[in-house]
């Protein structure tokens, strides 16, 4: 397999490498993930992460797998064990289930690298084409609320909402992001905020609670996020929070956009009733931890909930940006996701 | 003056002591703040805080003073350093303006002392009825949303939104409480989380961004909530988060209810419009810090907002709990508000 290489993954043409979410910004450190198990245990601790990202990472661990001599008995069982490391995000089963065609009579090395190869290269252009559709939505001097984080970090490219964000400035428009720390694990707050000041965007951080004051006061003109997956009818699944916020951003009557490549739409799922949600350890909502320290605030054995994503309905949707397009609810409606996907 | 006790507040005859809520619930540290400028720098802090208690607390230490011999001159410059402490709250100008009738000519210590001692046990009272009054439009089997803390801890009494949980657990009403965390201070995850384990109140601790998914599941029948101070137009501040819990209740058709006494109404206040919003320090927003420990997770010199409080407009709003009696939208429009004080 051809040396690989994006802001925090890295195939070195030995060894897998991930830089280790969980430490960022404070540290960067660069762990190996070049193992099944490691992969699988570094994508369900969220060091490497990202919709998109979990996906290619996991098709270049099983790919090496092959490429390292793994028998053709073993090659399911260990696609199988890559592929429900996390529930919710579908690109990681998308990308399984298209190294696995080659499972039992079509085993093939070469094939299998080669296919791996291609799940890179086209997430890093599907991520360009997101960016060039969404820019278009963007005018000059908005202000955009964003959740999570969908740039480098999160994509083998440039990301989905915040390379939007990218691209527009790169145009020349004067935006203003706005930042949702994103509790539990601060993925707006840690890595969002690290990578508009790495990209030098002007932004603001703000606790989760308060998008909404930021609406009222007109400082948003636009809701940009990301997604794990969308279903056949538009609803789509995204880090918890977003439902909320398309609530706001309904109520106030700001455009509300999503933004993810085909590989996250699920054809097998017609709703958002059908996709699943990871519920996540308690310990995550009773304080935080990370490279940063740790800090337990909440009584140690205090009922938590913690699901790791909402469903968003389709109709707090303004625009879907795909790869392909921007699809509007009209297109939704008439099968404009299924027409997105390669045939 | 008589000696005064609540849940966090006691003056013992001689000195006044808080129970620093900023290191509760980890470590219960009675603190010293008899002197003005000790208590204006333990409410910016928050070791005293809820609206109606920092009303209280001011006005027994300024009282105090007066008994300790604070000359006739100094009486109104120590009220207003104790009234500019902080400023969205109304309770806390409510209560000082009520000592502040006795100054020049009417100066009179004994009379200072008895309104004082008033003041805390009217709003022991004030705390019993608007339990009364909110009790009744809980249902058995309610699942009930709250924000931030609203407790003992936090008024004279058993406090205004959870005194009227309580109370409907005591009548015999089986409760569930979903409790926001309450970011950046987390009085939700460390006040109210430990409060409701303390009153046995069966509850779930959530993330902030996690309630509308709560109530998206049909978890959630009624969001209750305290005040800062509310406008004669019936918009009302509270701790910020609370104006983006309306929008979801709103959205999901669920009851949405204030609850606070009539020292939180502003009578020259005609709209939320003209409330004063205090805006904190950044590093509350970059991390967290308390008795727990430290945690600072955003990159240094981040660029934050900080509202401490967000308003909400009475539009969004099913009902007023007051000490006087339930207000509905229609008695909000025929004034019913101002009715709602004494003469």
């Amino acid at each position: 397999m051809r040396k690989l290489e994006s802001r925090s993954f890295r195939f070195d043409g030995d060894k897998i490498w991930i830089l280790d979410q969980k430490l960022l910004p404070q540290e960067k450190q660069w762990i190996d993930v070049t193992d099944p198990a490691a992969m699988v245990l570094a994508i369900q601790k969220l060091q490497v992460r990202g919709a998109p990202l979990i996906g290619v990472a996991a098709a270049v661990c099983l790919a090496r797998q092959v490429e390292k001599g793994l028998p053709e008995k073993d090659f399911r069982k260990t696609a199988e064990l890559l592929r429900e490391a996390r529930p919710t995000a579908v690109n990681l089963m998308v990308a399984i289930d298209r190294l696995l065609q080659f499972a039992d009579r079509k085993f093939n090395m070469r094939q299998i690298v080669e296919a791996t190869e291609r799940i890179f290269s086209e997430d890093v252009e599907l991520c360009e084409k997101i960016a060039r559709n969404g820019e278009e939505l963007v005018a000059d001097g908005d202000g955009i609320l964003t959740h999570c984080n969908t740039g480098g970090l999160a994509t083998a490219g440039v990301g989905t909402a915040i390379g939007i964000i990218q691209r527009a400035q790169q145009n020349g428009k004067k935006i203003h992001v706005y930042v949702d720390e994103t509790r539990p694990l601060l993925q707006g707050g840690r890595l969002t905020a690290w990578e508009m000041k790495e990209l030098n965007i002007p932004h603001t951080l703000i606790c989760d609670n308060m998008a909404a004051i930021m609406m009222r006061e007109g400082r948003v003109q636009k809701v940009i996020v990301g997604c794990d997956r969308i279903a056949l009818n538009g609803d789509f699944a995204n880090k918890v929070g977003t439902y909320g916020l398309a609530i706001l951003a309904h109520y106030h009557k700001i455009p509300f956009y999503v933004a993810g490549p085909y590989t996250t739409i699920d054809p097998n799922c017609q709703s958002g009733a059908e996709i699943p949600i990871e519920e996540r350890k308690p310990e995550e909502v009773r304080g935080v931890s990370g490279a940063f320290g740790e800090a337990l605030w909440a009584p140690v054995e205090c009922p938590v909930r913690n699901p790791a994503f909402d469903v968003t309905p389709a109709d707090l949707v303004s625009a879907w940006i795909l790869d392909k397009q921007v699809l509007y609810p009209e297109d939704i409606k008439s099968g404009g996701l299924l027409a997105c996907m390669p045939l």
